[in-house]
């Protein structure tokens, strides 16, 4: 008699499951050490070469992919720098710096990883990133405690480093200068002999780091002279410029450090399409020194901002992994200058 | 006798340890089973509130942070979702694409982290993500084999889907018909009378996976008409637009399809200034609906790129890991339609 098995009956196919070292000893016929020594290049340990050919062939026989994590607890330390994703889109500018600074880091033998999780903030982000016991984070922007800094070096990370606009304790701190941009303008608008001086202020959120510090430059430039500072929030939408431009004429003002490229051409645009002249009736100055800023009609004066290059941040980072006991050091990266273009 | 050590034979401080959930359970007088279940929030095992609080105060007191690939063997699987970074700098339809993923995946407990190491490519690149241990793999773009795709499956990856212009065995597929962008471009310059339909092909590296289809789709869509299509190599720099415009009468085109909105912002302002009527002379289509599109004067006709949503794509991945066994789907996801301004 045959017996024919119930279909519901039949057991559920195994879960895929994941090999590991054990395996591979196994199917090579020797230890898991053996193992180890053989797929991390260990040299201190002889193992002959059939016997390495013999591990090579299992692992890639199972697909066996060492753990990274099992991997940095037996090195004492990964290899991977964290850094958060930004929150608001990137702009061009920052996202040619993330990518040379990427470069850099691949070229001492560092992975670049953007954790992106949303709705973290703080020292419970600091505890998500710890998970992935990263050597190094690099945290452009703030928004970390010290208890962050704490709980992220008692999980193996050798530096942590702020590139922002304040200090925290604990951590590295690269210093952004954003007041600087704002002086730059503010120096060269009053050195043009403009006075009424409008400061464009994005009211797109997770701005405020920059913007904030750029009007706050604006200000301290023109401390004791006869110039005055106008806010203009804007957002950045035709129809946000479009009324911004139609009452320019109450607003009587000469000129206008537009906070950058992108937010005065469109401002730019609306003025020109108001009848404003440019730089006649009012003079406008980007920041970023955009590739845009030179095509517009007129040329746009723009603050060029001087970030560190992503090869002297990557060895800044890892001097402070090296020299891990040595005291959090505070450097100044920031210089910006005024490129003198047609709309100033 | 006082002895008096020799400074150069006192040891080196011990190095600092990372804390295990063994020193907690230790400090808290509980097994490391307590510990985890307590940490882990397992509410499959009964333990007292008192308990709970002392296993709490002393992960706290020691600065203890689980250890992610740990955490995610007990659970079978991480909710990590990895994307590699991309290795030319994100425009900006694409940085904003990759933020609403990230907050759609965000909603669904994901986190998104995107891994950047230089230089690995295929398989290898593969093997490195594979470490990491996600539970789900989002290609943009190709460059994988089935070998690679493999190698994630056995390491855990639930889903590796790509996003790009082929199919990679085993892998779910969302494919981007780029060809459709260089479709509807030619047919509304055709449409508009335009037969000398000059196409840009951006110089930079990385972007043939885009140029090359829109280019075909051009070619296509004219095939069997009385117009003609010429390629137009073009750097992102001024001088190159320069060049280019310098030679415009020799070239008699009536129309360009510029690849992308920034690559036509830049041809255009290069025409214009040698005295070419936009669109009177020749007309111009850019794509990507970027804002500086409707800034420009004339106003810029452009292809819209219809791409899924963020909430869309993060469905469809949550979806491909929960049915990991079901097989490899693959969907059609860019759609583009022309939008006509004044350019053309």
């Amino acid at each position: 008699m045959v017996h024919i098995p119930d279909r519901s009956t039949v057991p559920p196919p195994a879960p895929r499951s994941v090999p590991t070292s054990a395996d591979v000893a196994r199917l090579a016929g020797v230890s898991r050490a053996t193992v180890s020594y053989v797929l991390n290049n260990t040299s201190a340990v002889r193992i002959s070469e059939p016997t390495r050919r013999r591990v090579r062939a299992a692992a890639k026989e199972l697909g066996y992919v060492p753990h990274a994590a099992a991997r940095s607890l037996r090195a004492g330390h990964s290899r991977m720098v964290l850094m958060p994703a930004p929150e608001v889109p990137a702009g061009p500018l920052y996202s040619q710096f993330i990518n040379e600074l990427q470069w850099a880091l691949g070229r001492l033998d560092y992975t670049v990883v953007q954790y992106g999780q949303v709705g973290l903030r703080g020292d419970e982000a600091a505890r998500a990133w710890a998970e992935l016991r990263p050597v190094a984070v690099l945290l452009p922007g703030g928004g970390l405690g010290p208890e962050g800094v704490a709980v992220l070096k008692r999980s193996g990370a050798r530096a942590v480093v702020t590139m922002g606009v304040e200090r925290i304790e604990g951590a590295h701190a690269l210093l952004m200068n954003h007041a600087e941009v704002g002086r730059s303008a503010a120096v060269h608008l009053y050195g043009r002999g403009r006075r009424r001086i409008g400061v464009v202020m994005p009211e797109e959120p997770g701005l405020e780091a920059f913007s904030n510090p750029r009007l706050e430059g604006v200000r301290r430039a023109l401390e004791g002279t006869d110039a005055t500072v106008t806010v203009l929030p804007l957002a950045y939408e035709e129809e946000s410029a479009a009324e911004l431009a139609a009452r320019w004429g109450e607003l009587n003002l000469d000129s206008v450090f537009a906070y950058n490229d992108e937010y005065a051409m469109l401002l730019m645009r609306a003025l020109q399409d108001n009848g404003v002249a440019i730089p006649g009736d009012t003079a406008i100055v980007g920041a970023d020194d955009l590739m845009l800023g030179r095509l517009l009609r007129p040329r746009l004066t723009t603050v060029h901002l001087e970030l560190p290059s992503g090869r002297a941040l990557a060895e800044l980072v890892d001097q402070a992994v090296q020299n891990d006991t040595a005291p959090p050091e505070v450097r100044q990266v920031l210089g910006a200058h005024v490129i003198p273009r047609d709309s100033s």
